[in-house]
């Protein structure tokens, strides 16, 4: 895995909404922003990408293209991912999907897939939280 | 006094620093970035103003005209200052001033000017936190 | 004119995301965040709504049913708009909408409409920054 | 209620944790603090503090006697609140309270008490999720 | 030395204070949240710890009990510390210890002890800038 | 090329300015800040470095003289720069620089120098946002 990176004062922010679209279709594992403080008073945006080793010509191919960035640069970085597994859990309003972790056998995470609830949600129109507190009780 | 408010998602940071120079020449009181994430992904920034009242039609002008907001807004503030005086305190390179705040009749604060220490920072090729040092432990 | 403002320390990122759509749906003007140290070292956030007075209640409601805070505070602002005009710019692919807006009779914002922009980048697959510099050379 | 602001950019960050106990002893209702960029290329940090108008004057003092700031600022601000009850939640460990928030009659908050919750994890070494979780399954 | 990070978007910030006091428990050299600017318009955190290789299984094990991240990254990097060295220094309230950092054969850094002088600023009931003020003084 | 870094949360945030200008006047290639939470309600500041490998003596030096930092770390990088050419563009007030990158043969983004730009700006009374919009229009 490579971690990628571009430092940006010379951008508006409204064009790096659509950058992160792009790159997230191209494939990448993540994508995100930090907020810096640059050289001349200029407050500026670093954007960080995680991905694969042979994503990085189309990740770089993106960044030149839709960022005004003359540079990037990247490293390698190791990842531990746990072992993943999904399963249903039955609510009022039909079922939603669970993310589950495992680490050394036992299961440390579960995670109800935020747009199953986000879709519930919007269906039958009720808090999203009240979504989550019922697969929580459920799972 | 007022502060004085825009959201920024569509301008260059580059800019910013030119606008700050600009509004301190203005003659306001202090102006500040914060960031902030704003809609569609975006990262933006908030500009923050500090101005008397009678600022505000300059202060306007200045942000119309030299960032791209469609709309700036403010509110009053109150304001505790300490009273402050001057004086000087001798260091092996010279002088420097100390910027002293009472309160209640009582000095709380005492701070070395910075542009007299990074002055003699430069001129006497030495770190500025070994001025900085000197003037606490003489004044 | 309301700013209106909540804290967040116990409540996962992926909900705000969401709520910031419903906000926007409920037509407030603006909605963002503001990263914030919190006692106890909890990283939170700030979520800022600016929305006019009579949205208050929606506002409110949506607040203490979609996210876990317990009170909400807010506190009125003065706004400055320029007046704002459309009108459309011809370009390689087609038109696009432009938001001018006058200071003192004077031209000093001419903004290309983002969405538009975006729509010309995915259907005729060229960089978004193209299309900006096309309309920005047209306008 | 008043929003009390101070900006700091003279100050070591190693001071400002215990500024905040302070303020927190002396019953202020809230202090956190945002990050800002100031001129001169200085990162700095706007602590801001929520407390009633009867506290201004103690937390004035706290602050000019135990941070570097020349000038603090202050504006009212309205509040609305929920209404809010507690009550005790068995887990497998013992009970944990619980903070429920009620809007227009209906409950819309309940919060798991982040200090019992986490004697708890510390006491029988479990994760505190582990803790919140059992809590939640059982309010 | 390594660097571990993880994102997390899924997570109440009242944890995260936890997390870190457990991380220090376990013998990392350093732990620090980023806030970060992630996909659908969630504010994220990341957290990065630095620590030694041997402490890595340890990181993992809290990392993924504690926090609901399904992933973590790490990477090396390399240190340069300078060599300290502690001695006292005597003020009215009694002795601080000062933490001296050499590089190159010459005094560089000397800081007073953070947990020194709060234990006599709450014992004499005196800001905790007047006793560092003191020290430094003296040192 | 290094990236070089260090956390800070024992330093005056007005001594940074002046480390990013002798950071830059040593030739580093960028010198950046990010704003941190650490341990004990401590608003910190992280400062990162780009730096060739054979700058590393000269970075480390002026962070141990010019900070308070007891440690530094570092790790490598790669870099993919875009080939760059400088070009000049007319404006109604005399000659700007434009900077040309290119991406596999093909011109991805050109520039306006800033510097250029903020000259023209002073010296004819004109907003910075019009010197940069006549150069887009030109070049």
């Amino acid at each position: 895995m490579l971690k990628i990176e571009v430092n940006l004062d010379d951008i508006p922010g409204e064009w790096l909404g659509h950058v992160m679209d792009l790159l997230l279709e191209a494939g990448v594992n993540d994508v995100f922003y930090l907020p810096i403080y640059m050289k001349k008073n200029r407050p500026g945006v670093m954007m960080q990408i995680l991905a694969e080793r042979g994503k990085l010509g189309e990740v770089r191919s993106i960044l030149f293209q839709e960022t005004t960035t003359l540079g990037i640069r990247y490293f390698p970085v190791s990842v531990h991912r746990l072992e993943r597994r999904f399963y249903k859990v039955s609510t009022t309003w039909g079922e939603v999907s669970v993310k589950e972790g495992r680490y050394g056998g036992e299961v440390v995470q579960r995670a109800p897939e935020y747009e199953d609830c986000r879709k519930i949600s919007a269906q039958h129109n009720i808090p999203l939280k009240n979504v989550y507190q019922e697969v929580w009780s459920n799972m």
